[in-house]
């Protein structure tokens, strides 16, 4: 498939090719499959751009190149490539409808990046005010008068003016990197890696900070907490659960605990604070007082 | 502040008031706080558009308007707004930059949305070959020669050939409902729901399935861990972290336990199934060999 980012961003690039930062490429010799990367790491919704055809019969294409332009008047852009099958059905459209697909729409989003799909028969939907069809389940859905096409490299921009609109609390589905993607849940991920009478901890002025990721693994990804464990601690078990709790800022914080044979914390920041017993344990200043209370209970299950 | 999707979508918006499914504004009477919502529905990464002045000084602003439009030549366009402090310099600039800004620069999006903030002290930079400054710990970057002005409403349309351009593996800043976010980590919460005997399932003729959530709370989001255990388990304890493990499709899961002194499934598909002891526990059909796990570790943590 691809969705259609104006520069279609297939599933494939998803590897993510890091051209590395400050890798800049020179006037006259972009590499294309390079450039489609790059624009993928903008992140964004996805959008079924919908239009009634001459025949009466709708249109429509996935594309997560929607845009907001102005408030007054209310305009909005989307970007379709000139081969795309429904091309000529926009290219003379009064009009056009942008769904922007919810989380649990990613079917609908490939049904409508294939060609040759029965597209409108995978979807619920009923036409709006311009003809166009607006499905069932969006995150939110705007009704265009078709205002301007203006003529851009190998794509049109398409620029509507808002005539009708409509949300829902729904989630909305991403694609970032090649890949859908969906809003973090805000759950952070801890661990209490121990050896000996060392915990690995960071100080930072403002309390014993445990090592945190978002992310769980995989363990070759140095951001994440298996990434962190595989770094500082050698012969390191599979981390269990020991504790979670909210955090003042919402967020859920998941703890884990690790024993390792040896902590080898790098970097300026991290180390391994002897923790002899409970007592010491609780004589830190820790970041927030739930830590105290995971460091207390993984000091406790040790002895 | 309000990171200027052009029409920009402040962080006061955030409560998402919901226009609901299906409800639209006739034409003539939109509302435009109402639009800005239904905007803010589609999640966008976020941006630093940047260029050089005449008086050799950089100028930018925080936008989430970027969109690619063509790769043949490759071509990219962000949105501004004419009363923009900065619209002075793009609108007579020769090139411009795209700074796609990394989950851990909200603060660089905050100062580059706020007038008269010293911008420019508060992060790293260099100028690329048009001069405009590109940002240092970016998710991607474009450096643009400007190809196209277009008038649209309030706004204006900037479009850029791109002659550089870099990326990083960083995960990038989102911005959704007007607020900022990040990417989900694939982290699932599931529970082990016990009362007397029971433990709270779902069959679905592809095994016992646990209550699972992608959020742990709020306890009033029926879709949250903690919405599903307040609903389903009369005087329930406080759930504690019992097992994890990693799904074949990459995600972590989370497996906690809670106590209650009542189970009432809702729902057609949820029930109470007996679990006389580890023995039953081990002869259901789970859905995954984790789910086994934790159910029999659950088991004989009670007994």
């Amino acid at each position: 498939m691809g969705v259609a980012r104006a520069t279609s961003t297939a599933p494939e690039d998803g590897a993510m090719g890091d051209a590395g930062e400050g890798a800049g490429a020179p006037a006259g010799t972009l590499d294309g499959a390079m450039l489609r990367r790059a624009l993928g790491g903008f992140a964004t919704g996805v959008t079924v751009t919908t239009a009634l055809g001459p025949d009466g019969r709708p249109a429509g294409f996935t594309a997560n190149s929607f845009t907001s332009v102005s408030l007054e008047p209310p305009l909005v852009l989307v970007c379709l490539g000139r081969g795309a099958a429904s091309y000529p059905v926009f290219a003379q459209a009064d009009g056009f409808a942008v769904n922007v697909l919810s989380a649990d729409q990613q079917e609908v989003a490939r049904v409508f990046a294939t060609r040759g799909a029965d597209k409108f028969a995978s979807v619920a939907w009923g036409p709006r005010e311009t003809g166009a069809p607006v499905f069932r389940g969006v995150a939110a859905w705007f009704d265009c008068r078709m205002r301007e096409r203006i003529d851009a490299g190998d794509h049109v921009i398409v620029i509507g003016e808002v005539i009708g609109f409509g949300r829902a609390a729904a989630a909305p589905l991403l694609y970032c990197g090649g890949r859908f993607a969906a809003l973090d849940s805000g759950v952070r991920l801890s661990v209490v890696a121990r050896a000996g009478d060392a915990i690995l901890t960071r100080e930072d002025g403002r309390g014993l900070r445990l090592p945190t990721a978002a992310a769980f693994g995989p363990a070759d990804d140095p951001a994440s907490l298996s990434g962190l464990i595989a770094r500082w601690c050698e012969g390191a078990g599979r981390p269990t659960p020991l504790h979670s709790f909210d955090e003042p800022d919402g967020a859920h914080r998941v703890v884990y605990a690790v024993d390792a044979d040896a902590l080898r914390p790098s970097g300026p920041s991290w180390r391994a604070t002897p923790v002899a017993g409970a007592a010491d344990a609780m004589a830190c200043p820790l970041e927030v007082e739930a830590v105290r209370a995971a460091l207390s209970r993984a000091v406790r299950h040790r002895s």
